[in-house]
């Protein structure tokens, strides 16, 4: 009797227990990072027409108000305009040269080269992202400050999670209340904590400037940062509606000069700092992300930025944010559609819950985002893991469910293979005329049941009764788990420890060398 | 000062608190059954034709095996033929005879015809379904078994759940062990618990005979019966992989003979009883209903049947079912664009769980689930709420939770409103130049925010200060105590009480008729 035909016999379960047992190498993967996706069009071609449209008009006509002295410096030798209400209007030719000129295609890059990023097409990888104040604790079931740790641990927490392939920060190290320190330290604990790509802030252009310092020294002098910058800008240049935001400008300058990707984002409210109409917040934010190009273009010609559509949306009952709502969907959705318009690496949010914990509230609204904004293709797709409480709230077992639902939904990205051989006639043939009456055991069913079937690292698939058998395990207790797994063994620790120390010497970095390495490690040193 | 200036002044808090206390009319709603959808299109057109053709190959060279003697009869004539192996094998002719015949564009109609359906093109429906055995009970955290009392009690929930288009019976009594009393006590509690469309199955074709009867009596007459049925057959007359299933074929035949329409259910599952590859598992079920809609249109000729491409999948590791993995959405979602190919009603599983009760896992997993097999279009979308326990265990708050998650999709098939007022390039102007530098009481926001925005029945929105304040109250909880309400007040109590006695005398009907009148009108009575 063959193999083949024992396996039919049995099921096959012996066959997939052994196949299972074994390692999965990376090319087999059903899902990997930046799988190209699009399936789902929220915009006819005509209607992204019409934004595109509508955008220039509002650029040549209303134009952004609060122009600084340096970016009227920089954009009126090239044709903006300052109007009688000194708001700065954009000639039409302009932004369409900016377009045409604009740094596209270019990677966005990791400490560790095996997770650098090619966010140009439809490719699409997700990430956190946000500025959350409050951590969800399990413990009490309440919200308490976030800390440096907790900056620290979430980093630490994602450079562990399969689907999350960039680290954005996160939390708001609130025990760190100085700016200049709350900044570098962000960006040091960002750095450290992950060797996935990382995106940060910085609220005064002399932080960053501090912060370039290290970010040279650990990669190794100024020339291999400028090679291979693995830390972009989130920058809100725009306060919405439609003006200028000084400080940031200023920090834009910088980043764009010493070689940084920046964020463009326009992070306007659908009802409150943007139109309630969700076309209207299209229109306000392509116009607003145009415009920051323009100005980043103004200042190096092709300079890596991202197009960050990030307009949320207001619960027009209470004028609240509600980054869980449907109307949150169709704006990142068609923020999709825009960047691919103007085939320019696109940002937005997708993600956010408005409940407070995770439960069955944000699965749904994670879910729903997730899976229209990742098939509609958006290139980086920022606050995938964690965040709740309409923003304010981060829950680190959440990081750990949400990579389960992004693996989800990268497997739908990448979709149904028809092939002559996926059609399955010859299956079909093979197991019901001749074979057992099914596909349990067949040669395909072993074949592809680790290339083309995606299973859940905390999700449960067990029946009922095992499910009883093992306790009844809630799903948030087996995810904590995780986190406390990870968090006790996982500390990257990749930044040598004479570099560390070095950078401790000009930098006022706030969480102890001790806090940052594996404890056997401490007790062996 | 105007009312417009006084709005804007205060941000609008006013004026938006009295328009959302007014009641909303039904044609101002921001969403409403049966939109239009398709926005999603997980295969190309040309995949879809090669899934057509397999599908044609597979039933002209393979068949289905185990023909009834009627089946024989009906379908011979048409030019099937058995072959050495007693397959029956399905001529190409045959096969596009019946689609260009086969019934389209059929109502479904409900016992109120405010909820009468026109389930074609891409017009999008969510309702219940299933046969779970358990009801996840919140009180307890354990599943026990279901009751007569729970297939009324769900019956009426869904009666009052807005997304919820019509009521497919969802667990099994199975306090009525009696398979005769079952059939016949499921029908007569689902078309007494609600007045949407109902679904219900049959094991015996003698007690759908019995169930006429009663439906005849309810409907007023059989004239009046067949000229609105409002009680559709699930039907699986087909054991997958490619067997005919000898009672449903009988089961079958009388309903179609009996105008009731027949949702033809292809229910295999993916690694076991269908092909593990996902393209062979599709043309397997598109097989298996082209060949359930032959003899339909055998028995008659363009009578209702529903395409019922149910195909779930396995987790390949235990050969378990896995409702809530996204393999199972990519089958649901192409299986969508197959209806639409042939401009046939379609239905289609979507929204079961493998979680237990309802969690940040089933939330994820209903939310990926129905985001896009709803956006695919399907008609008829089956399993929407309560299902959990990969089709065990049935959750009523779940049902619940549920409804805000279909709510919340249906406002994304809904889409974007692209029109030159819109686009708001003048309200931008008036907030922006001349007016208060936001929008939040801008004319536009207010003329939309019933129209163009949905709220969430139990959704929590509330800041986490609010929230605390008010309990930090768990949405599991909320959902419950939603449940409650109804259920202590929502008795439907439709059909007159004499006709109601009638049905009483000659079947045996097990839920006392108190159990079915508000506790206040039998103390009235």
């Amino acid at each position: 009797m063959s193999t083949e035909q024992q396996n039919a016999r049995r099921g096959g379960r012996a066959a997939r227990n052994a196949l299972r047992a074994a390692p999965l190498s990376d090319d087999i993967k059903p899902v990997r990072p930046g799988m190209p996706s699009g399936r789902y069009k929220v915009l006819t071609d005509a209607e992204v027409l019409k934004i595109h449209e509508a955008a220039l008009n509002v650029l040549e006509n209303i134009g952004l108000a609060d122009p600084i002295q340096s970016t009227l410096d920089y954009l009126l030798p090239k044709g903006c305009k300052l109007d009688s209400n000194g708001r700065l209007l954009f000639p039409r030719s302009l932004i369409e040269d900016t377009i045409a000129m604009a740094g596209r295609n270019f990677p966005l890059y990791a400490q560790d080269p095996k997770y650098d990023m090619e966010p140009w097409g439809t490719n699409t990888y997700f990430g956190t992202a946000g500025a959350a104040v409050y951590i969800a604790d399990p413990e009490t079931g309440d919200y308490r400050e976030s800390t440096a740790q907790d900056a620290y641990d979430i980093a630490r927490l994602v450079d562990r999670m399969e689907h999350l392939h960039f680290y954005q920060r996160a939390v708001v190290p609130r025990d760190i209340p100085e700016a200049a320190a709350m900044d570098i330290n962000t960006c040091y604990l960002s750095v450290s904590g992950t060797t996935k790509h990382v995106g940060t802030s910085w609220v005064h252009p002399d932080h960053l400037v501090e912060s370039l310092k290290m970010l040279h020294e650990i990669a190794g002098g100024e020339d291999k940062w400028r090679a291979r910058p693995f830390v972009s800008q989130s920058n809100c240049f725009v306060v919405p509606p439609l003006k200028f935001a000084s400080d940031a400008c200023k920090c834009l300058e910088v980043a764009v000069l010493a070689g940084m990707p920046v964020l463009l984002l326009s992070a306007g409210q659908a009802g409150a700092t943007a139109p309630a109409a969700i076309a209207g917040a299209l229109v306000q934010q392509v116009a607003e992300c145009l415009a920051g190009l323009a100005y980043v273009n103004a200042i190096i010609p092709g300079a890596p930025a991202i197009f960050g559509l990030w307009c949320f949306v207001s619960d027009l009952r209470s004028g609240a944010m509600s980054g869980g709502s449907p109307e949150q969907v169709l704006l990142s959705a068609a923020s999709a559609q825009m960047a691919h318009f103007y085939n320019l690496t696109g940002g937005t949010s997708s993600g956010i819950s408005d409940a407070k914990f995770p439960d069955a509230q944000s699965g749904s609204e994670k879910g729903i985002n997730h899976a229209l904004v990742g098939n509609a293709g958006m290139n980086l797709i920022y606050e995938a893991a964690g965040m709740h409480g309409s923003l304010l709230g981060y829950s680190l077992e959440g990081v750990v469910l949400d990579n389960d639902t992004i693996g989800s939904v990268q497997r739908t990205i990448r979709g149904i293979q028809v092939t002559d051989e996926s059609l399955s006639i010859e299956t079909m043939r093979a197991q019901c005329i001749d074979g057992p009456g099914h596909y349990l055991g067949a040669e395909q069913t072993l074949r592809i049941m680790q290339s083309e079937y995606l299973y859940p690292a905390v999700g449960d698939r067990l029946s009922s009764k095992e499910w009883k058998e093992v306790g009844s395990p809630k799903i948030n207790d087996v995810a904590r788990k995780k986190v406390k797994e990870i968090l006790d063994n996982h500390y990257p620790d990749h930044i040598p420890e004479s570099v560390d120390a070095n950078i401790r010497t000009y930098l006022d970095i706030r969480l102890a060398r001790e806090k940052m390495v594996h404890p056997n490690k401490m007790v062996s040193a």
